[in-house]
């Protein structure tokens, strides 16, 4: 059977433990995506039956953790498919994550003490990047550091644990993986900010410039904001911001985004961070392996 | 300091590790209530560092439970205090829950790797309880298994997980004060579900009968159903369930409780655990401390 295949046969026995029909039934709903932390921690610790145990363990928790997001961001669908809030209510998704999340954290007990430590803190930092993303969404958010900060927690915290994780079962440098593992994380993010406004809506399967609509403002606008000289247009966009935009609304965006050159600085921003990320592990035997991993990232069609 | 002021203490210290200001500003809205959990594990191992660290985590998860359950309910007040979810909202509430569950597991994980898999599979049990709860409040459930089931996941679980993990520190027989918390957290849910009939809506701080009210058919309505003889009297009870109730009707079913015996013979079930749970335990030497735990809970004014 293929690695990620085995991953989620894995994650379904370890539910089946709980024999709780419920929870089976639930199990079909959830959807998996491209596993980037399952592949990461294959490239880092190998397949063996302690790593197919990790990637399931954090898998889950990657999933636990988008049941209670879509639950938060009233979300109706999760990778094209109907969201498990959408389909049932609010509290199956709520309680569904919390089983996915302890479940995870029983089987982290028993696999190995330190991982155990670093990925729950992991999730107490994702847990606090989503509440501060739902802060900074209240009003129009001009600080750069406090974006960074909250997709550092968000998203780049767990991704950083798993690179983490999978040097401590390899028997790797743990620093040099952590570094590796935050700075994907962060270009990861970025590059996710980047695609919601430069991929047509329906590539994205989402409307565009969704995250700017929903006040997020994302590492383009930032890098626009600072660099509309002009007073008025500043306040243009920030009056813009968590409304319904007009063709015309967007289309001034993506054309000042062009001017300023803010969209190409923030992928050129991502594109580095990648780089850093492939530089913390440049001495690794497998570099080239896990240099893919960012290129694939990167290379995208912007 | 009073050793349950150190556990809130200490509980406070975890949280600010997490250096979140708004961790730190919802602590203070929890409400933290008798913490029978932290009591037990004294009575078990005595109060010692360890014995205080676990007492904090086990109460963090307690409260990370209520959070979520507060959500789940729509519920405003938390021991006569506005709610989280309301004072704030529900992404705050879910986030903060997932904030304490996570650094609660985080802790754990450094304590002991067995009594953090007993615990983690506390959470799943109660997670699934919950549900368990949402799902049989639905219909009238007229099946005593299935609510016997119900709370022991969603009460006893982590009661029962709490006594076996103050065991393990102590060294003491474990699987007698796993049966010991496991009858005891039984009893407790019982008597909670008796209140909900017994006491005046005054006392209890909510409306009267809210339970059925509600939908949850507790042990006193199971009782009084198996025991209507009269099938035009099955079908009244039947037609009340989770509606609003009038006076009159309220009367009739209090009426019947006691003719019926069901309020008596639920009371008398529930004294019948606690006792067991103290059988469990009698060969201890604290066998008297820690029956009046019980003792305390079950000599109640119905």
């Amino acid at each position: 059977m293929e690695e990620l295949a085995q991953v989620k046969e894995k994650i379904k026995d370890f539910i089946l433990e709980l024999e709780d029909k419920k929870s089976i039934e639930l199990f079909d709903y959830l959807a998996f995506g491209k596993m980037l932390r399952a592949k990461l921690i294959f490239k880092i610790a190998g397949f063996n039956k302690t790593s197919l145990e990790l990637s399931a363990i954090i898998e889950m928790i990657h999933a636990a953790s988008l049941l209670h997001d879509d639950v938060i961001d009233e979300a109706n669908t999760r990778r094209g498919q109907e969201s498990i809030n959408s389909k049932y209510d609010n509290k199956t998704a709520i309680m569904f994550g919390d089983i996915l999340y302890s479940k995870a954290f029983s089987k982290l007990a028993l696999l190995n003490q330190e991982i155990a430590n670093i990925v729950a803190n992991a999730v107490s930092l994702l847990s606090m990047g989503e509440l501060q993303d739902v802060e900074l969404s209240k009003k129009f958010n001009n600080s750069y550091d406090l974006y960074l900060e909250m997709i550092y927690n968000k998203t780049a915290s767990l991704i950083e644990a798993s690179a983490k994780s999978a040097a401590i079962l390899a028997k790797k440098n743990i620093q040099n993986f952590a570094l590796y593992g935050k700075n994907l994380g962060l270009a990861f993010q970025m590059i996710d900010d980047i695609l919601d406004i430069t991929q047509d809506s329906q590539t994205l399967g989402k409307p565009a410039l969704l995250d700017f609509v929903e006040g997020k403002v994302t590492v383009p606008y930032l890098f626009l904001w600072q660099r509309l000289e002009d007073k008025e247009d500043k306040k243009i966009l920030e009056n813009l911001f968590k409304k319904p935009l007009e063709q015309k609304e967007q289309t001034w965006i993506k054309q000042k985004m062009q001017t300023s050159k803010a969209l190409v600085d923030s992928i050129n921003l991502a594109k580095k961070l990648g780089l850093e990320a492939k530089e913390a592990i440049k001495d690794e035997p497998n570099a080239k392996d896990l240099g893919e991993i960012i290129l694939a990232m990167i290379d995208r069609d912007f």
